[in-house]
């Protein structure tokens, strides 16, 4: 099996230069420890908590700066959309389109990007048992996209709390398609500051690497040089100046998983 | 306090006929009982289980059942929206604007359904707690609508199934607008028949009984002649037949509870 | 249907003049409201979230306190047990014995409370489904004991948490024994309170009137002349200065239920 | 750190020849692997879900049999206890006593087993929060045992259901306590076949292999040489034939989070 691919980035897009600068120090870590990396911005966050939530730079402007990543440092980005009007344009910036977890079972909006061509990364529904992602894959294979990943980011455990269910990843392998787990969102504690989502951000490596052992294919991790400072999701993201130690251990265990696939 | 209003019609709008013959039933039901009435129908169902679930009317010919049940029987009708783009279309036919459960925290659809100056019911997502919905009523609010009604649907309690928690009546009622209860959807079992959702109808009058015992403002309730053979959510709606009998039973109860309020 | 009973006393026996001053007072309401009325008290918290949690009078003097009650007052009486050893002893001097949540799978205990012949109360661990108690029942039923009781406390949801899923109460009542709703200990927060459990009084009387409604045949409420002093379970008991008016509320909605039963 | 012990043996004590044959088995596995080993066999399965399910050898032919294990093999022995009276009688015979999830809360229970002196295994209750051992391991610490072993064993999530929180396992090693992952019964269905719990084995290694990469100090498995004959606990057993490469698998991983200790 191919070596474990991270995607990481900041959850929001904050300019250029920033995502120019987080870009390069994940690149340079991943390809330090052997990890194949894509860049993950938001241009837009479309389901904030409270509506004074900061919804970042907008379509335009993300998107520019998503490109600027791409041609700059010649890695592949990944941005999530909201509606089927999005999805071409969107398309034609990124290489990755993410599905958001509430958005999982938007018939239309599955659609729209399948028929992109594009990647799709799906993000199973804080609502959603594994085994009925099936159902949301024969939607976009219905397009004739069979470039798919589906994401475990928790799922609802009583109130203002995720918890993640390691079986849910093998069970999703079972689709045969690459299967990745989100490390910082499974530790998202959603509104759990009133106004905002908390979150457990030391518990994120305990996620990563738990589900790394099980031989995943990717691991989601976002990052920022100051997440107490950042726009959004700060409780949960991991400081950038901790992740070359934490791709490093992840990318050991990965190669022992991957040398001793687990059969379920 | 006024008495209960109900909140019902089939799960997805079929055929004017159709849709006059539940109305005109429930219309008489709920007069002879002495409860309001509001007729309900979607006219897309855009979040399917799979993609062969029967997706509806499409919203040209549902605005025109619609505006028909409207017109022909001068009761007020409430719809589902799924995009910003539909809101003003939608609220030119409708009184009320419903913004779905999984799309609950989706901001820009929020403002644009509130934007219209119709009323907006909101289903509170299946991943959110009762007292979260003060960011979903204060994205609302922001908008300058306080038309503004809070639906309980059930909250995700492990795999395909829900739970219905009291506690969150009297929580969403401390926002100071009506409180419903979904009757029919709080019985729903998630993707529990692997390619649609199943339900337990029997337990309906059940959840209908112990919210309006609370007290609440409005109940809504799916019902069809032929529940079994219905393009969707046949396994939890209520035989159109019984409906006058759980209205009458239900309204003793409404009397009761608006005669001794809880204060909670 | 027979009038609601009203299972009613402190979390735990503190003296013969403090169960007889509460027993009285629950007494005369009861008459007042035309419900029967049960005694509950503990003599001993075997359970306690800490060590240094009040753990009560012990069997010998909580007995003693209990036969006082019940000879002064002519009322029944029932109480926890918590090891087979205590049954016996125990059905000496009270009318039911009750099961705690925790233990009511343990099969000696079970046999051992079914083979005094008293009266049984078991509830529902909070790890239970409503329709696994029909093993719980066939354990007892094996002892020909057929006077049981079953009742609903919440079951886990998320941590420190508990919902009360009102659809296990007609499933429980398809066993034919009396349903109970535990209105006290269904509002818990277990551990809420880090050495101690929490709780929502303010919702106790919600879940007693949304399950009085479907037409249970008794309701169990923990209450204490000054809660917030008790020495245990404080903060979900109700007031004994409210429960006059709580029972006179309760009567009001039990007619109406007993008048209309729901058809499960 | 110490390499990953294992504490394993059947659901339940068969006769002395059956329990040696499998205590063989893996104390060769585990030496092969350079793990440390615990037999585990329980005398008794006093919370059965029915009464039906077999019951076990009882106290005293259980014990005689572990004390052969520990005597012909060498290996120390655990078992299960489920009253105060029993724990000094069982000390006499076994090195780890063993607290059931149910019981876990029970004073009397901890206290008398911590009195023995013995070390402890307390399994966290299905309905209780990581952090709420805590009070747990204070009654225990209060006899003076400091030798004591925390279990997670998987949580309710939903009826019929339990979920394994991988986060638990760094907050109960906050205690300082050695933690164990019981990667069998985590993936219990409660009842889940009506008359008694399904399981599913098959995860079972996926547990186990996600708990070990997280550095904890000891796995805890049931094995069978038959589980589908065995007479409890056959749905998630592990196969005794494949239980060598498990562990010699298990072992690379633990050497590997030895080596990296998650600082949580």
């Amino acid at each position: 099996d191919r070596p474990l691919t991270v995607i990481a980035g900041p959850c929001q897009l904050e300019s250029a230069d920033h995502a120019l600068m987080i870009a390069r120090a994940m690149q340079a870590a991943c390809a330090e420890a052997g990890a194949q990396f894509i860049f993950k911005g938001s241009f837009d966050k479309a389901n904030r908590t409270s509506l004074s939530g900061k919804r970042g730079l907008g379509i335009e402007a993300g998107l520019e700066v998503l490109a600027t990543v791409r041609s700059e440092l010649g890695v592949p980005v990944l941005t999530d959309i909201h509606s089927a009007e999005q999805c071409a344009q969107v398309a034609a910036s990124v290489d990755v389109l993410q599905i958001p977890a509430f958005l999982c079972r938007q018939t239309d909006l599955l659609i729209a990007a399948g028929e992109t061509g594009a990647a799709i990364n799906v993000k199973k529904g804080q609502f959603l048992a594994p085994w009925d992602m099936a159902n949301v894959v024969a939607k976009l294979e219905a397009t004739g996209n069979t470039r798919l990943l589906l994401t475990e980011r928790g799922v609802s455990f009583g109130y203002n709390t995720l918890v993640a269910d390691m079986r849910s990843l093998p069970i999703m392998a079972r689709s045969g398609y690459p299967v990745v787990m989100d490390a910082t969102h499974s530790v998202q504690q959603p509104g759990g500051q009133g106004g905002s989502s908390g979150g457990q951000r030391e518990f994120a490596p305990v996620m990563a690497r738990a589900a790394v052992s099980l031989g995943i294919a990717a691991v989601f991790i976002e990052t920022h040089e100051a997440p107490d400072t950042a726009p959004s999701d700060g409780p949960n993201m991991i400081p950038l100046a901790q992740m070359p130690e934490l791709i490093a251990s992840l990318m050991a265990f990965d190669r022992l998983a991957k040398a001793d696939p687990l059969r379920v």
